[in-house]
């Protein structure tokens, strides 16, 4: 099967290790054995984390993007209603979740409906709200989170300030001759990867060291800082 | 503690990576330091996943047949029912479980208490429902991977046709010399296996290369196929 | 930041592996990048698992003795209700968890709300109920796992008779030269230790041995005997 998912992750944080902006949303095809993107879309997005809700539209139209490019046989999208067809997802299968997320995901649900339909009409797939089941969602958040790395230094470079970004659950990054490789650190999980190329030698104009979120188990930070250059 | 325990696993996977049939049912005796199963009996079941509640009536049978051959102190049945005794489990109990559940369990529930009332009385031992907090029972669904993945060699060898196997949760498989070791990828499971003897070289006779099930995480699949004779 | 935290644990167990003892409590000082304990208080506590429930008080008790030792910006407890301020808990918070589980902490709210109120007071700093989701609280925990080795070979050697030692969720104990260090085995806390420094050579009188808690995945346990002299 070749799968396309996407997903927006890694966060900037507050000096109280608290998201304030997410920093990247990425779409990807995955396919057999599932350990990497074979092909991808990146973007920076630094969205706050109050209006995080809607970035799964934003994300829907990233596959839509992909698939223009490469073909597929199925769209995860990274909501977990059990693997149920989002042109079909109506407002009572919503009745189980919070409230307030049921409120979110009303306001946003015709709009995803009409792109899960449109990508049905046009190349005849389907769109499953399969969520956290998924390891193509999963290989999309490792992505997100190796491009956060790259957008967040450009960022400390330009602004010449440093920053603390937050990365996606469990999984730690590593950086290699040509890009960053942020691994998985869940269980059966130590084969998949997501993998930025660091085409514009960024990652070589800062310095990062890993720390753990202290207020939340499970998820480590990088603090990233302008290199000083021997004067 | 010398404890019995059985389950049954690992399961015959469609294109769409869906669970078909299970393929193997085992019984363990277990001892300290409780990492590998010391004797087992193992069978090849083939059976419906539609059909597969009715499976733990035939796990507990197979305690029956390993307590015909060696002593134990206990016996750990794969039900989550905080370690109650299986013999007094009453409706009542069954309470805080879904209704179609509930309704297996019912069907069920006469033949389970007669059995553990047999092996109360014969050996003097107690039948516990401790499922996911058991290691023997864990210890037993990696022994049934384990052997699952001779008995699906076994059927691709007779009838020259490829299948993906999906493996329990959370494990992997090493081929060694005299057969097939899975082991778990849980935390603090790192020294806990499942080892089938592979005493009529199946194994010789096929390939077999390891995938993610890409729709469930943490879940990994063989795809194991005939080997091609060289001409 | 600076963080202040406790936790009380490791259990000494019976034959069917049941906890019977919590063995130590510990304060700790800890600070980025979060591996482990800067400074820390450490106790034998020995105390009856049935009021296990009251410890939490004592913990408290010990952050507030490290704070007269060492400065600190926050308080965690190894209470779960998502970082609420201990100071403002109310019963109407407590809504959520089982009436037991509720009775047992209004019986200590009081308590508790009063020490919180005093530590803001005297050194101006908050007390959250943070529990599972702190990196501290889990040092504090693995912590307590290696001082519990310590205390649990005293008793060994003083009593002449070994015991079975319960540790923390998801760890293992590893001897170094000038004492014990006890590993996380969690997802994405492989660099989290806990440390107590062997200033008695407590360690070289005793012998010990690892196995799995039949009866609690998750857990290991430590068996610990008298070191028999050669004649």
């Amino acid at each position: 099967m070749r799968i396309i998912s996407a997903d927006s992750g890694a966060a900037l944080l507050n000096e109280r290790y608290e998201a304030q902006y997410i920093v990247a949303a990425v779409s990807v095809l995955v396919e057999p054995p599932y350990r990497i993107a074979q092909k991808h879309i990146a973007e920076p997005i630094f969205s706050k984390v109050a209006n995080s809700h809607e970035l799964i539209v934003h994300e829907l139209e990233l596959c839509q993007m992909l698939l223009k490019e490469t073909k597929a046989d199925v769209v995860h999208l990274d909501m977990s209603f059990g693997g149920a067809l989002m042109e079909e997802l109506s407002p009572i299968q919503l009745s189980n979740i919070s409230s307030k997320a049921r409120g979110y995901l009303l306001k946003i649900l015709p709009k995803m409906r009409k792109i899960a339909a449109d990508i049905k009409r046009v190349y005849g797939i389907e769109v499953l709200a399969i969520g956290k089941d998924s390891v193509p969602v999963r290989i999309a958040e490792l992505t997100a989170g190796a491009y956060a790395i790259l957008y967040a230094a450009e960022k400390v470079v330009k602004e010449k300030q440093g920053v603390l970004l937050g990365m996606p659950s469990k999984c730690y990054a590593r950086r290699i001759e040509n890009g960053v490789v942020v691994h998985s650190l869940i269980p059966a999980e130590h084969d998949i990867v997501g993998f930025a190329a660091d085409t514009d030698e960024i990652l070589a104009k800062v310095t990062s060291s890993e720390l753990l979120n202290p207020c939340a188990r499970g998820f480590r930070a990088l603090e990233i800082t302008p290199k000083v250059e021997p004067v």
